[in-house]
């Protein structure tokens, strides 16, 4: 039940002109090594990011945000403490909160804190193969996938999709499984978007990053057209950054000026939608 | 009661190379997301950073400082207690310490902590406008300014500096507001410079730096002499970084260059004092 | 005991390569400052980073990873918790982990901390000179060092050479002191190389990112070995990016672009290294 192409890019373009327009305030609970580079990310799309993780005050924040992202990467009992106490608000608020299990699959640890967090019900999960595969795994789904090496994926998006799919269903969310090919489903409908370059593997966070830049869809647009958008201005910056800068310390900078650059029309013209 | 801009420019530049000559030590309790570029602004700059929070060591450490950074970007009970405890070492030392109270106005727990903070008498509080604002409301001071969105100023620092010049009286501090225009004054004096680049707001905790570096002016010269300098360093800096970067991701980079490259004379060519 | 120099560049150049192959994991438990550049020097050299700290899950993660890095620049109680957890798990696992001891001599909890985590028995302490000689002294031995600034040292690693020696043999482990002389002695030999630019120093982290890439070489190779050939690799690297940017802002991008692009010919075509 693929979507037309073209009305896709054209979607997405509009929906970034709509999100830079209202400059959503994206609270992110993420890990330490994405801090600097996710909230620079929002402020290059053209998103306000806040770094507010603290139980004292995430209730009240959540209620100000028009979005809230939890990243796991870098875990300890404060931070599961922390995300606990503000998916809940989140979800009682009925604010967008979108889940980042970095690393799920690879500690038992990291798995029995993922499975409480998902209890809050994820607008949407976005992980690598393997991490979306290992939530499919704790959420009770069948599947015979590799075990995530470190934080790096040991399988392929187009392995995990009909999981995906399932998982949306089960956990009723949209779920993003990030790679070479990026999938977004809500259970019904998949895209598949092919930009990107593999230079984003390369530089640290860009995953978490991404999630933070799709925080900020999520605050303007439904969830899948959300997710879809974000992967589009991601993939399409990727594509652009990668013309100008051929290694990762340069990459990185290229990459944070092409989300600056990059409008609708660049959108339109290079969306590589897979059908 | 402002002062000639010559005089200003030429006594920043001074202070500059005096800086740099004494590479001060600054010890900073700040925040997860400007950790890489507050240390990088101060290295750059000329001067010696530290991260140093814990309790257990913090009052030795402060003994070894030059000066106090304090910054509560990503507050936590742990960040609380650390930086009451470093604080209070400060006043007991007679270290100058400089409190920069990002996002306080947006939640009662920032608002405590920062009260709570105050008391240990900050030799400079700097903040945005609404920053700066919420502190003046904090104490007692009556304003009618709008509310902060997430870390973002909702009022300009023309708005705020006759509070400013109040909360400086009331608090026995320098205050700094910075924005477009940036204002600091002791309650007596106020000088307002008009440098930097926009491009110094798509950036993150390029503000959390500008508290750094006013630390490292703060460790070799009197309170508002520190803040002007450090005021003047960072726009001109910013000035001379926009000639070369004209998106956030090159910018950052251009902007530690010229930290690095600029000089007094640098200063005393483009520093934009407004009387 | 020296070793031929020739023979020494080939061999850091074959352990380049190696490591390339191997793609090792590395767990590090590291500063809030280093987390970002630290993660992208490794992805930059080709090995897998993980940053990952809470001891309720570190036992199991280093018994996945090639080997772990300890870095105690912004230390706390729950760093030193993390650390001992982690590195008596590396202990009994037999994997090979290293210390970077930043700030040691500066503070009596940094002293205390140092000092528990020495009897984890390290595969490789790395620091400057002022740390390895306050190593040494905390492991009993007799020096005259003068006091570390704040994290930058106060002596040459040529006056900490003989105290590395004997600290090497003392603590059973390779010590590295790194300087404008870096050295490596596992307590019989000793290498010296003397690539690397001054503005390694006027870029934050970039010891504790050593420390890092010196993690990646260490799951492939005898600890000296492994010291030698990260200190060539990051050494050569440091000489490469200074052509290219001659100011810490952009040094930093080149750097890390230098550490993806460096080669076992590079190595062979500028290895310094000093008989």
């Amino acid at each position: 039940m693929d979507i037309d192409a073209r009305a896709i890019a054209a979607r997405c373009g509009a929906l970034l002109d709509q999100m830079r327009a209202a400059r959503p305030l994206v609270q992110n609970i993420t890990n330490y090594v994405s801090m600097d580079i996710a909230a620079n990310a929002l402020l290059a799309v053209g998103a306000s990011p806040a770094m507010v993780h603290a139980p004292e005050e995430s209730p009240q924040f959540v209620a100000l945000a028009g979005a809230l992202v939890v990243n796991i990467g870098t875990l300890s009992a404060d931070t599961a403490h922390a995300a606990q106490i503000a998916t809940t608000a989140a979800r009682q608020l009925g604010r967008p909160w979108l889940f980042d299990p970095v690393g799920v699959g690879a500690t038992d640890y990291r798995n029995d804190v993922a499975t409480e967090l998902m209890e809050n019900r994820p607008t949407i999960l976005r992980g690598n193969a393997s991490e979306v595969m290992a939530i499919a795994r704790l959420a009770g789904l069948t599947t015979t996938s590799a075990a995530p090496r470190g934080v790096d994926s040991a399988n392929t998006t187009t392995e995990a999709e009909q999981l995906c799919v399932e998982l949306a269903q089960r956990a009723g969310c949209v779920v993003v499984a990030t790679g070479e090919i990026d999938i977004a489903t809500d259970g019904k409908q998949i895209v598949r978007l092919a930009n990107g370059s593999p230079l984003m593997t390369r530089v640290t966070a860009l995953g978490c990053s991404l999630s933070s830049v799709m925080g900020a869809f999520m605050a303007i647009a439904p969830p899948l057209d959300a997710a879809v958008a974000a992967l589009a201005v991601y993939g399409v910056a990727g594509d652009m950054a990668a013309e100008t800068a051929q290694r990762p310390g340069s990459f990185r900078v290229a990459f944070l000026d092409a989300l600056d650059a990059i409008t609708a029309a660049d959108i339109s013209a290079r969306l590589h939608v897979k059908l």
